[in-house]
């Protein structure tokens, strides 16, 4: 397929955040910080703000710029230690403050000059961002189409103003967030999320959007929509983009009602994955592209088979009316009231700039009672129950992020409240569940309109959904599929570059092991296995049971004797150190195992083994298997091997080396 | 001082759950059931209701009684595994569900006959209790007194009627539970406590209230008051019948939108608690009784002086301002529009025998917004948090249960709503806070009114607060407070009977281990120490760190030696097992750990011990210390002494022998 992807007005570098933090890193390091200071100046000058450019509402001077960057500068403890958006430019939705920049929220009325940064941002600078702009929104956030925003503009789809076609909408309501990252302006930018915000523009434009658990980033110096559901969401091109944000934002802030610790859930690579899919997926089609929801249709059930063939994943069919009784709640119930308790009072005193949509969105809350919305916590109550039931034994739900591909411009003037409310299909119910969200790149089809066969590029969108605190282990089911799907010719968001597979790679990050020696993470024991605890041996598990994460090969401190036992069943052996000179170095592997979970392995090691300590190569101690000594009655001397698997190669046993997956 | 408890209208057994419940034990074993029904058939015929009796708003027939024995004989395995309740005497607040019996909410025009049990009556049932009557509430739980019922009438306090004084009031809501107990009819009631129902009526009739974390019994088939913070709350003579009443309702039911699954905080005897107090404590006289704000705030300042020397605690006055927030947002905010949401249409359409204070405080919901409802949301939110942060460093907080002695009835009759409020000073915030709760008698104080000189008893009520899932510890400090405090003295409810410590013990039961070579429970991991970790010895601590409990004082079979290793500091021995026929039992101590914490305390053994199996005395096999063979190098051959302690002892080292606590 050939893509058209719209030229933004100036060509944009499309670097990752690995690249931009390098450029940052080498210029200092080359003594030359200004050069960096250059390429940032450069980017901030091309972002004209709008009514020019709908995406911008504010940008940065140049000297305010360089004040950024020479705090960033000022606070580098040292090269090698530079922190991970070290000299990264990153965009802001207009609804989280910025210290030194206005706040609009997209309303000109209601704009104010914040004096200190939102929790999120000051993440963002204190792991040395910098930020670049502030960005267009639907009005308080209130919408998914990207247009209601009376004073700032419609934000365009990055993909439609290609080949003279009708403008295509961006999605939002974090419109101008998902564009700027889209023409790879900008690696990085914050959205908010309280009902689809952060996913549906994700899906409009070929990006990563990440909604994580509720509470788990900042929602401090957010403009709220619902308080009780907001959360501020990332954009990235690349699911390891999107895994580094994570990281600088998942931290608890106890300035932050709403903040919540995390609790992560284990990660780990699944021979099998469950994945709830719905049994009646709805789809539909803009009125300016009526093949649009049947094109959808067969992008997601081709994404569907390529995840069960890709992944080895289980797709299982689920009844998805809970979900949807719930979203029902959202709209149709009281939590429009926490708009009102929002911006009630600055609608019905002043009032100017309001989008009619949102103006009759947010006054509508007036209608309910205090007794209203306990009902409604109620309802949801129940259904948060049943969804809790109903889902459970899956490790993932898979859905469209849209039901439909972008609209137009025109279609959404035509009918600005009917396919607002159709966008959300997918990603309404999703914070009422306490779940989180995973927008990925699907791929794209191509728009059959009379006259412009094959020239409308439109992206899909996928959504992966779990339960709170699973966000680690969505990436990591998106990253093996990205790698496989994509297949290298992955387009980064409407860029002109391709992902290659380490753009879209997790794993080896998520958990990437403390190099040997380093003092152990107190969240885990290392220990040393010998024999049938080995890869590819009949008791390995037995660890992945237990979450273990491989460490390193390597060996013991050379005085180690081992033998095979007698009698034991599957064959093992015995570990012992010596001190009289006739040891040798044993091959062993050797794992990390959450501290909690230390327990239960302990529960499987059978007498005469037990769990003591090694020496290792360099000379430093893990845990290891131990032996008592009774056991050598009938054991062989098997030291000379060098290790249980070249002992049992010499036995003609097939023992298979790989190292496991995590 | 000599208490003149009032007799109530027929004398009564006062009997404790596990009397009630040997009696039925008793009866089956002799197989003559029908001696026990015939005391429970007594026992529900001297129960007069309403309005000859306001404790009892329903009561079952002699063959209800019987039908419940019946069921109860027919569910019973053995006589050995008779379950915690068989055939005990349980009262039922009138606003929870028990089929077959009408559920008024001590509101006449209400009334519905429910076919099937609450969440909690399915669990009381299911352990054998007998249901024997519903009692008396303020209407729709709305209130503090004990007063609000127009059909059934106010419930006099337990302690009130001696002497020709003036009637005191119950306390409430859940008035007719509580004074049920305190005349010993029943060993356990029901409650419900929403901010405060179940711990006021305890503190006034000399109670243990235990008002549990909410979610952690069922609210399903409870007349709701606010359904978002409602709790069924218990009602019994001693912490010992509290704690069977604990382990027999704390059942997650999945049918309760608002269960949660238990996640019990470790418990342990500490050497030193950290108890929080107000720092300006608050203490009103009810008009009757001027005095009476002065006498508990003697008996208040006398209770902490106990608690810091009995129980070797340190007491922290604290700021409770921030709590007090809190309550201000329950009653003069949002929250009652729960209770419009519960019962509107009732009082709307229908609205008979209201009373008049209720009808107006449902009717006042009316005036809230569903933006109000999430404006005190928010402040709820931020003040929970500030909350969390000032008393996270401490085991419990202590409150006197109400701010004054039980006010008279003409007191609340002068004024209905001034001295409910002050009632629920130290109550109204728990449910906001997520807080459990305890309320345990502290004595009584003596009326000084004119005339009546030292004779109205005023039961004096505490009540120990903590954060969610904290009940258990709780009961635990209570028990070790109460055994001190009250010396022998202290009487049950308004019964004639004292408590022996027994009664109040909690410790043995809460912390029993199962017997030794029992299946190990999953949760813990189960390991004999043999040197250093023993009871009094050097590293002990390690296992109170991972919460061990201890199990027993026991031997190894007869096939182990022990050796000094030399060199080890602390000194220390190392075990090992033997085939030659040269070893001998071993003294050993067998704790469990907590599977989550093992290997916490795995990363503390160094080389050359570690963790393996020993074979114990009775031939069965639990994890142990064991020790590696190159450690034998200058080590003592010391098997002789037949175990570490005894080692010691021959070398003059004393070392405490005292089983720890826990």
């Amino acid at each position: 397929m050939s893509l058209s992807a719209s030229t933004t007005p100036l060509a944009t570098l499309a670097w990752t955040i690995d690249e931009w933090r390098a450029s940052a890193v080498a210029a200092v390091r080359d003594k030359d910080p200004g050069r960096h200071l250059n390429l940032l100046t450069v980017l901030v000058a091309s972002l004209a703000t709008a009514p020019a450019n709908p995406v911008w509402i504010h940008v940065p001077t140049r000297d305010e710029v360089a004040a950024q960057w020479q705090a960033a500068l000022k606070q580098l403890v040292s090269i090698d230690a530079a922190p991970a958006l070290f000299g990264v430019p990153v965009a802001v939705k207009d609804n989280i403050d910025v210290a030194g920049m206005p706040t609009t929220a997209a309303c000109k009325g209601f704009r104010y000059l914040p004096t200190s940064h939102a929790g999120t941002v000051e993440q963002l600078v204190s792991s040395g961002a910098i930020i670049v702009g502030k960005t267009n929104l639907d009005q308080f956030a209130t919408g998914l189409v990207g247009t209601r925003s009376p004073s700032y503009g419609a934000v365009p789809n990055a993909f439609s103003s290609a080949n003279n076609l009708p403008t295509r909408i961006s999605g939002g309501s974090s419109s101008g967030s998902a564009v700027a990252v889209a023409h790879g302006l900008v690696p990085l930018s914050l959205g908010t999320d309280t009902a689809g915000s952060g996913r549906v523009p994700a899906g409009f434009n070929n990006l990563v959007g990440l909604k994580p658990t509720k509470g788990l980033f900042s929602t401090r110096g957010v403009v709220p929509a619902c308080r009780t559901l907001d959360c501020v969401s990332v954009f990235a091109m690349t699911l390891h983009d999107a895994k580094t944000a994570l990281n600088v934002l998942a931290q608890y802030d106890g300035a932050d009602p709403y903040a919540r610790r995390s609790q992560w859930a284990p990660v780990k690579a699944k021979a099998k994955v469950r994945i709830a899919v719905p049994k009646e997926p709805v789809f539909a089609s803009p009125p300016s592209t009526l093949e649009g929801g049947a094109m959808f249709r067969a992008m997601y059930d081709r994404a569907c088979r390529e995840l069960a063939k890709l992944c080895g994943a289980e797709i299982v069919p689920v009844d998805f009316a809970p979900l949807h009784d719930l979203a029902a709640c959202l709209y149709e119930g009281t939590w429009v009231a926490e708009r009102w308790a929002a911006v009630g009072e600055y609608v019905e005193k002043k009032g100017e700039d309001m989008d009619p949509t949102v103006l009759k969105i947010v006054r509508g809350a007036q209608k309910f009672s205090a007794a209203d919305a306990f009902t409604y916590e109620y309802k949801a109550a129940a259904l948060r129950r049943t969804i809790a039931d109903a889902f459970s034994s899956f490790d993932a739900v898979l859905v469209p992020t849209t039901p439909m591909p972008p609209p137009t411009m025109g279609d959404i003037a035509a009918d600005p409240v009917g396919i607002n409310s159709q966008l959300g299909t997918y990603t309404n119910f999703v914070n009422l569940a306490d779940w989180c969200g995973l927008a990925i790149p699907g791929g794209f089809c191509v728009g059959h309109e009379p006259g412009v066969e094959g020239k409308a590029v439109l992206p899909f969108g996928l959504t992966l959904l779990a339960p709170a605190f699973h966000d680690k282990n969505l990436l990591q089911l998106a990253s093996q599929w990205l790698q496989e799907l994509n297949d290298g010719h992955r387009l980064l968001g409407a860029t002109s570059r391709t992902a290659t597979p380490a753009l879209d790679q997790v794993t080896d990050v998520l958990n990437r092991p403390p190099p040997l020696g380093a003092p152990i993470p107190p969240a885990t024991v290392r220990l040393a296995v010998v024999g049938a605890h080995l890869a590819g041996m009949p008791l390995h598990h037995e660890l992945e049971r237990v979450h273990a994460r491989f460490v390193a090969k390597t060996r013991t401190a050379p005085c180690y004797k081992l033998y095979a036992l007698a009698g034991t069943k599957p064959a093992k052996p015995g570990l012992f150190r010596v001190t009289d000179g006739t040891g040798a170095a044993i091959r062993i592997e050797v794992y990390d195992i959450p501290v909690a979970e230390f327990g239960h392995f302990m529960l499987g090691v059978p007498p005469p083994l037990g769990i003591g300590s090694v020496e290792c190569d360099g000379g430093h101690w893990v845990k290891s298997f131990i032996c008592e000594p009774f056991a050598l009655d009938g054991a062989t001397d098997v030291t000379a091997y060098g290790g249980w698997r070249a002992y049992l190669a010499s036995l003609g046993v097939v023992a298979p080396s790989a190292v496991p997956l995590f």
